[in-house]
């Protein structure tokens, strides 16, 4: 008998990797928060023994869903200024209430709200962008989720900090906190080309080449930012990181909406990574990104939720289903971005993105054992003839029954395990409670 | 002290007329099935003695709402065949499982499936398009939920009828039925302009005329199809509509993917209806349906989910937020198609094109008490600053918690009343088996 500390016995295992397979009736092993083993059940309950037994008779293993690209803390920003044009949200609403509000206590309870959420609907791992990280990192360092925390830059002060010298001296302080970190570690974060001039870009670009860690930004969002790069560069953003040296397999590009062949040609053979966001293109009306193309010319493409302001949720499951729908109407062709692909998308190609490929988002031997399971024996997703297809296009975050982070079980059967729900709420009625009475549009 | 049956009193009261308004801590008075009145909570609880008392203190009271296109028994087929090119999905696969499988049984079965899962998710009433209507019929008419029935018209011979004549002969049969029934009436339901010729269009304008029903037809789904039509008839699909005398306010034309200027105007001036399936319309690559164009040409615009075979799922909240979020992208605006906009298009839209505004579709004294109440204290839908936004843009089906199709509670604390679930899993589970068995490349 070989022994482990968990066995998952679950009705279908989707890996992941190798692409496109499902297996069924099978068993994964977890030891010292690692997958040990993927076997058929039949021969793990012969051969093994383990001290904990978890029975999925009608469920959908995964990898944990990796969120590319979010700003935890602006949960507590949720639905403040929706249907509005991008500027008036922006300069009338968002960042009036961000210059207000934004602070330290405002981060750990928005990102406990959107941890608590992501985990609620099997999301394992995000990639964060938003001031005070180390308050962040602090939260899901606890021992509740993977996360890599954005050194964030902006050309302008902010309650976090003065000038780029600071921004660059609480982000490296935070590198250097978690860099042996098993959940948690950081990506530069310059928020995006027309926010974040050239100087401490190249300086980015040094150091980010001699810590190994991903470049984090906004870029090709809008046609406007685009106009805005030819009138101050002469040059459009994606020419301009590469000009800077920054157009790496480090880079990790968000939105991409607008993009020539050309540009589409350069990102693949720079190994660089897109960070595709549907429902955030959608919301703010941002354009398409054209991701079957990128996915065709062999560009990694990893998928993100944007923030709770522009989404309005953080429901990886949902933005897979949008991506998959959206990419068919974009590309003319029912079988663009396929079930299996946009899985990929959500877990594989985020981890990667992160410099987390070895790591997490598939279910192999030897990476850490985030795990998501989703209950397809619901009426919503029966009949079944494919469960890559429920899981894509018709399960509901709420079949989210049961999420693993490395190898601890952070949702069970729906509750979470690590994390007070009442308290939590109560704390988001507060904010509610005093960011309502400061803008006086609610 | 005034006295009603029941008396449900919730944290927001979204009547949806007058469009635009929430209604804080109110309640709603029901007797023999219809809304008797809508009044500020702390008056209900003062002047008036209810037999039942139901408190949603921190719920959104809404319309039930309306499906106004759907294929109900498909929801059989959820997900047989994704992500393939339309004709290969229907050639291969659809219509080959139709012609196999196609009968009263499954037609029941499947029925029942759809209702359960639309009243799981708020819907009260739906528009059907499907062959065995009078077993649907039945199904709804048994107490369960508001219906329009299809009196379905289509050139070929199926399972259900070999020509026009059988067509008709059903369908009429079927009219007669319900036509002073409470919950159940008929549709005229030729397919689309591509597959009924004009003879059997002629006649069907002479009855819907004479019997005052609409007729809901798929029209301009496709550029392939406006393509085929000038082909065949020389001339768009709408003017042959025109030229048949079907562009009236009966009209009830869904997808309408592919529109002119001039066609959206002389929409408009019919008093026709559109049916819009943003998730269907994705799925299939079929086009964008412009939707924000319509509305401001004054066109009266309804949301439909289509069958669950091109979905997948039969979720009118979550089509809401599709089309809310898509229409922001087609029309290059991220103020188009607002939430409240979306809400109308999801209930009052869809009961005025199936000819029940008057019965259904609103909070309104005198309709019927279709409502559904959406749980809204959820972290998902917190922190809260308008209910509408998180109804539209946050809330998933799961907290749809009540349900009441004409004053009765068809969902209570997420339980079906009036279906038996482990009974509804068994029957769609023996049909997977037989069907999957069928298409050899499941």
């Amino acid at each position: 008998m070989k022994t482990t500390e968990t066995l998952i016995h679950a009705r279908w295992v989707i890996p992941v990797e190798p692409d496109g397979t499902v297996l069924e009736h099978h068993s994964l092993a977890i030891d010292e928060g690692r997958i040990s083993a993927v076997l058929p059940t039949v021969e793990a309950r012969r051969d093994w023994q383990a001290r904990s037994n978890v029975e999925l008779p009608q469920h959908a293993l995964i990898p944990g869903l990796v969120n590319a690209h979010t700003h935890t803390a602006m949960s507590l920003l949720r639905g403040i200024a929706d249907d509005l044009h991008l500027m008036d949200w922006l300069q009338n609403h968002i960042w009036p209430a961000e210059q207000r509000w934004v602070s330290e206590p405002f981060v750990h309870d928005g990102s406990q709200l959107a941890i608590a959420e992501m985990l609620r609907s099997g999301t394992t791992c995000f990639n964060d962008m938003y001031f005070f990280p180390e308050v962040t990192a602090r939260v899901a360092a606890g021992g509740l989720i993977r996360a890599r925390l954005g050194m964030i830059l902006i050309d302008f002060p902010t309650t976090y900090a003065q000038d780029a010298d600071e921004y660059f001296a609480r982000g490296l302080a935070l590198q250097d906190e978690y860099k042996h970190h098993p959940l948690v570690g950081c990506c530069f974060a310059p928020h995006a080309g027309y926010t974040v001039s050239d100087e401490p870009l190249k300086k980015i670009q040094v150091l980010a080449n001699e810590l190994d860690v991903p470049v984090h930004i906004h870029l090709h969002e809008t046609a406007g930012e685009i106009d805005d790069s030819l009138k101050k560069y002469g040059e459009r953003p994606l020419d301009r990181m590469e000009r800077l040296g920054l157009l790496t397999p480090a880079l990790v590009a968000v939105h991409m909406t607008q993009l020539n062949d050309d540009e589409i040609r350069r990102l693949a053979a720079s190994g660089a990574s897109v960070v595709h966001c549907p429902e955030s293109n959608l919301k703010l009306a941002s354009g398409f990104c054209p991701v079957q193309k990128l996915l065709d010319a062999g560009v990694n493409v990893a998928l993100g939720t944007d923030g709770a302001a522009s989404n309005n949720d953080l429901d990886m499951l949902g933005e897979m289903r949008s991506a998959a729908l959206l990419a068919k109407a974009v590309h003319g062709d029912a079988s663009a971005l396929p079930a299996h692909t946009a899985l990929r998308m959500a877990t594989l190609n985020g981890a990667r993105a992160l410099g987390l490929g070895d790591e997490t988002g598939s279910l192999e031997v030897g990476k850490w054992a985030d795990l998501t399971a989703v209950d397809l024996g619901r009426l919503e997703t029966r009949p079944l003839y494919d469960p890559v297809s429920q899981l894509v296009y018709a399960a509901g975050r709420e079949q989210v029954s049961d999420v693993w982070v490395a190898g601890q079980q952070m949702l069970k059967s729906r509750e979470l395990t690590h994390l007070d729900l009442p308290d939590l709420l109560q704390r988001a009625g507060q904010w509610q409670g005093r960011i309502a009475a400061s803008d006086t549009s609610l």
